[in-house]
């Protein structure tokens, strides 16, 4: 039975065309649909699942009807029939009450109506007598998520015995920022170019932007700005809305609204005016005007994201307004129309402040409450710039009044960039389970942002995508899950890297315990490692400057345009110690937290030792609670992180023949690049901090392999990501 | 039995991880694999080949070996047993007399011999009494082309029976020439970004370089110059040549030689010389050394491909040296090694020549005799810059003491770029078919090209490459054939376009003649309706500046930067006429040709009509042989070019179900946008030379749909291909 269907399937497919001898070559992501290997797990999804009843027929519906048909012939090996009603046991009912009889009739009102417009049920059930499973969704949008978490049950390998669950997203705003500009290069992209050929559009969409949208809604994205936050005001015009326009199109069904970029001085560059003043009426029927236009030509589209007044964008205080005087009038143009302004709180200003890590808090908290009522602050998850750890934003639990969206980076562009495999999500999660103690203990940031401690109705999250134009979309394969993770997070941020990092292995690799177990514990301590081997002990902004690649602690003013661009001015080294002193005795920035975290960072003895030098100035010689000396420290960290590199790669290598060769030699190869570089990290911080003090390495780890000379002197061209 | 077969065939795929549903992306270009569907020629197959006898294992016999898996496998659906020697009936025996005892015992040797280092022989033999497949060769390389041809003769559904051919190249250097900064843009490119990601070079090399290589040697390409004409020394850094080092590596197997443009000016750039004069004994000394040192990272490297003194490239003439002592300076420091000085004839001065047609051959010509015996001039196929349609270039016929190579673009910068379906094999085939009567008649250009006209050995044809990052290689799916259709030609210049478009679209989509005939005849008439709707008439040189997309014939010196850049320079159009007298009353461009070419060309009555305004001024009001004056001669010819894409949209539309659906999609859409620009291109010319004469749009004919000034106005921006 098995081989005759399977054959029929098989034959079928290879009817279709298609050829049995591509490579694994990561293109299909997590959503990798190859047939459940254990027969009698196979059998009991076939008995559960005889046929699809799915009435219907809407755009989103039909990509539901797609999905399954690709899914189930996939991982069942065989060809389910798609009826409207059920026509006996083993009916996978999909739908909403308003859109199917079947559904209806099973009286899930008051089961689904806490689920609002984006969750779904997903229960095994008895429908006219007989044993079936059903997704249930309060809209198409809905059920198509549950679609994908069906599917993805069946791809872990999990019971459908007794299935009852219910799920709905935590966070309103579930959205990747592309940093892409209208030329096609990416700013901080590693993975090849822009997805978005605009030169083509509108009148070619590739096929890969459908499986962008299928990609995104299986995780539960629901947005996607399309353009750099440094902007263009170009995307703007009629000919590249229309572009847009094209894009969202493919995307709606998905529920994947488009966003833009929107540059403040768009009235000016192409709206012929001579002035961009928020306050002025002609600035402002300009852009109530472009926005009913853009309206015109995407009746959903989700509205702008702006960076205003940093690094030399034009903002509001160019005519001496407020950030919140910029975003509300673009919140007024766009707010007839139910669009959103995410308005970022990355700023500095023209004159180096003393403490760039305060400045964002600075200026935005005295403007809480100021904004319209469609205006989301986007803040990044730390102070200064997606280190490899930063402690968290202390403008979460800062602004009640305000809703504030986070804004995670996806790319790695401080992390290893295009080849170093770290694994996002506990960084993450480090920072969503962080204690604002803004209303007391409890007051973690994610509650800050699920708007939850506030009483907000409007939430977002951001990812600044890490998605290009490599066959596999992310540069490495193991690159895929921090965009799954992304998604996973921002849909329900109480789910666990642990527990995502297991289903995205199954999903991307194989079931095969002897796999995901050990690959799970390497990507579990990624961050740590990448932590460790770059700026261990809470430095940070040590990065070469310009295109960040690779270490440079001794940028300075000179190197880098302006000192609050180098890494001296992070780092503060000299012959005496180390350390950014922000305690009380400092630039103060502890005292921008909440008296409890405060209190904790603004004492050494309190603050995590991940975050020592962050807050804190240490002498070379100080000893820490683990008896060596903040210098011996620095050696046992740095070295710590090349060995745990090693150590992954050591697990990979034993990997092999475990999944498809072409994947596993992918990622040895890049993690051969990663140990190269962390020990270029390593060897060349070591010595830079030696050259202030003068103390030998501590006897059993490797000397360094150069000179500091060496590495000064090194100079990298034409790296990716530095957009043109 | 088949069904047995397969279905173990087809299961082990789904267990090897093999995903059931990709779609048909064109990745696998021409060397798609799929079951032979016709039941009794799958048989035929079957019974021919049973098992493949291949002894050795060279890397590039080893390539032939995964290439048969991956072909038989495919074409066949069964796994056929590898084995050193033949072990029954049915045998494919695959080796050199020197590697293979069956192939030396088969006595083939004066076969063989005249079959040169390249060449093959495919024949059905007996050996050891039993019927067998033989593809025996004097070299490995010899041995993996033959494979090759013989799975393309399975896909192509012809019968093994009889089998008795042989093969060898008429051109010794096949090379894609890429246009490929280091920054991975492409210069004209218009299928994304370069294939080659330096950044990760050497230490990650993608599998898709293996995929070019293999998809090169399968149409017989021997050699790829991998960076931009207009140069970068950085490439020739160590650091760069080991990246390099790290292509030709992956290359080599399939019998592909790495390449690099040398900049001129390098010994200054990277070498810290005062000088790059090709006299001075310590710049000799410098590029010795540097060729030293790249033989020593790539034994088998190529040479260098030179554009000096060209559009404001350094060269020789800074030093008041020549070409010649250019290019044999090169030729000095790499002829120890065996490599080649290919010297691009693509020149002209600051000063703004008479008539820039003349200009390389009179740069040139005196120096016939000049060149080291390990150079070449690079010779475009006509003497402006690979316009729709130009004459042959003078050179060829010109320089008999020189090897000639010819160039032709392959990208398609002057054809439509990214969208438009144009075929080219008839393009070039009409070049090399083209008389130069150097000798008297039948001295082609093909003949000067092969060097049998003047008995040169070193020979070389290129094409400069219209390959990049998008998944189908060539942007469009139609626009593979033009690779491909340049790797044939250069093989053996006398196969057909017909022959040549069949074979590919046999490979590529189908071999249902339902498709094949009319979408054949859509391509061999492709070209001439790209030039009808572009350049009629041998009018060249109208397009937009800068990019060259889109038409701009009232570009002028000044929009152009200086006039032989300019549309008006070409054209000369007034109220009275139009066209470039290139006769001995104008320019005498025509006295460089051969006399009975020179004779024909300067009259207009034997002047090919198809180059009327090429070489001669016409009134407007004149009559041509149609009948029609210029003026209505222009009119219907830009018309017919115009109806000739609605045709092609038709041919197409009526070819689906006969395709995957994805594929015909693609293109369906491409033919949308090409009908669109092809309008464009007619109202726009049709409007401006319209301007001159003010005679009306005869009757019958459908009037500009925009005005001039909408035409002349319009701004393209972010036109890919431009570099940076």
């Amino acid at each position: 039975m098995l081989n005759r269907r399977l054959l029929a399937w098989l034959l079928a497919f290879a009817a279709l065309g298609g050829s049995p001898v591509q490579a694994e070559d990561g293109y299909e992501l997590w959503l990798r649909y190859v047939p459940v290997a254990d027969g009698p797990l196979l059998a009991s999804y076939r008995q559960a699942i005889t046929h699809v009843a799915l009435e219907g027929d809407s755009p989103t519906l039909t990509a539901a009807r797609h999905e399954l048909e690709r899914g189930l012939r996939g991982l069942l090996a065989a060809d389910i029939p798609f009826v409207d009603r059920p026509t006996g046991a083993g009916a996978l009912v999909v739908g909403t009450p308003a859109g199917s009889a079947t559904v209806r009739a099973l009286g899930l009102t008051a089961d689904l109506e806490p689920l609002g417009p984006e969750g779904y049920l997903l229960r095994a059930a008895t429908v006219e007598g007989r044993p079936a499973i059903v997704v249930a969704a309060n809209t198409d949008i809905g059920a198509l998520y549950g679609v994908f978490h069906l599917l993805r049950l069946i791809q872990t390998h999990q019971t459908l015995d007794g299935l009852s669950l219910a799920s709905a997203p935590r966070i309103g705003l579930r959205l990747l920022n592309h940093w892409d500009n209208l030329d096609r290069t990416v700013e901080r992209g590693y993975a090849g170019f822009s997805l978005w050929d605009w030169h083509k559009l509108p009148d070619y969409t590739s096929p890969r932007c459908t499986d962008y949208a299928r990609a995104n809604a299986s995780i539960g994205i629901n947005g996607t700005v399309l353009t750099n936050v440094n902007a263009n005001a170009t995307v703007l015009t009629e000919r590249y809305l229309r572009k847009a326009a094209a894009l969202a199109g493919v995307f709606r069904p998905y529920g994947l609204r488009v966003y833009l970029t929107a540059r403040f001085s768009a009235p000016i560059e192409i709206g012929g005016l001579g002035t961009a003043d928020p306050l002025d009426p002609g600035v402002r029927a300009w852009w109530r005007a472009k926005a009913d236009e853009i309206y015109r030509l995407i009746p959903d589209f989700g509205g702008f994201l702006v960076k205003a007044n940093s690094e030399g964008q034009p903002g509001p205080q160019d005519y001496a307004r407020s950030h919140a005087d910029g975003a509300n009038m673009l919140a007024e143009a766009l707010a007839p129309h139910g669009g959103v302004v995410m308005w970022r709180a990355f700023v500095y200003s023209h004159e180096v402040p003393d403490d760039r890590a305060r400045q964002a808090y600075d200026e935005f908290r005295p403007l809480d409450g100021a904004f319209a009522d469609n205006v989301l602050v986007q803040v990044k998850n730390g102070p200064i710039d997606f280190q490899p750890r930063e402690p968290f934003h202390p403008l979460f639990g800062a602004m009640p009044s305000t809703p504030l969206m986070m804004e995670f980076q996806i790319t790695q562009e401080y992390l290893g960039q295009g080849t170093h495999s770290v694994y996002l999500a506990p960084m993450w999660k480090e920072v969503l389970e962080a204690d604002t103690h803004a209303r007391g203990p409890g007051s973690t940031v994610a509650r800050v942002v699920d708007g939850s401690l506030d009483a907000h109705a409007l939430t977002g999250v951001a990812g600044v995508a890490n998605t290009g134009t490599d066959r596999n979309w992310t540069g490495g394969h193991l690159h895929q899950a921090n965009w799954h993770a992304f998604g996973r997070l921002a849909w329900d941020h109480e789910l666990s890297p642990a527990d995502i990092a297991d289903e995205w292995l199954r999903m991307t690799f194989t079931n095969d315990p002897a796999f995901v177990r050990p690959v799970q514990d390497m990507m579990l301590a990624s961050h740590q490692a990448c932590v460790d081997y770059m700026t261990p002990l809470g430095l940070h902004h040590l990065m070469a400057v310009g295109h960040h690649y690779g270490p440079g602690p001794w940028v300075d003013a000179q190197d880098a345009g302006r000192p609050d661009w180098s890494s001296v001015y992070y780092h503060r080294a000299d012959a005496h110690g180390l350390g950014f002193d922000r305690t009380p005795a400092g630039s103060d920035a502890v005292g921008q937290y909440h008296p409890p975290v405060r209190d904790r960072f603004a004492s050494r003895e309190t603050t995590p030792e991940d975050l020592l030098l962050w807050f804190h100035r240490v002498r070379w010689d100080d000893r820490l609670p683990s008896g060596r000396t903040l210098w011996e420290e620095l050696v046992h960290r740095y070295s710590r992180g090349v060995e745990a590199v090693r150590g992954m790669q050591r697990t990979w290598a034993a990997m092999e023949g475990k999944v498809d060769a072409e994947r596993h030699r992918d990622v040895r190869l890049f993690l051969d690049i990663q140990e190269r570089e962390a020990r270029w990290w390593r060897d060349a911080s070591l010595l830079y901090w030696q050259s202030f003090h003068g103390l030998p390495i501590p006897d059993g780890f490797e000397p360094p392999e150069g000179t500091l000379d060496s590495y000064r002197n090194r100079r990298d061209l034409y790296v990716p990501g530095l957009g043109v």
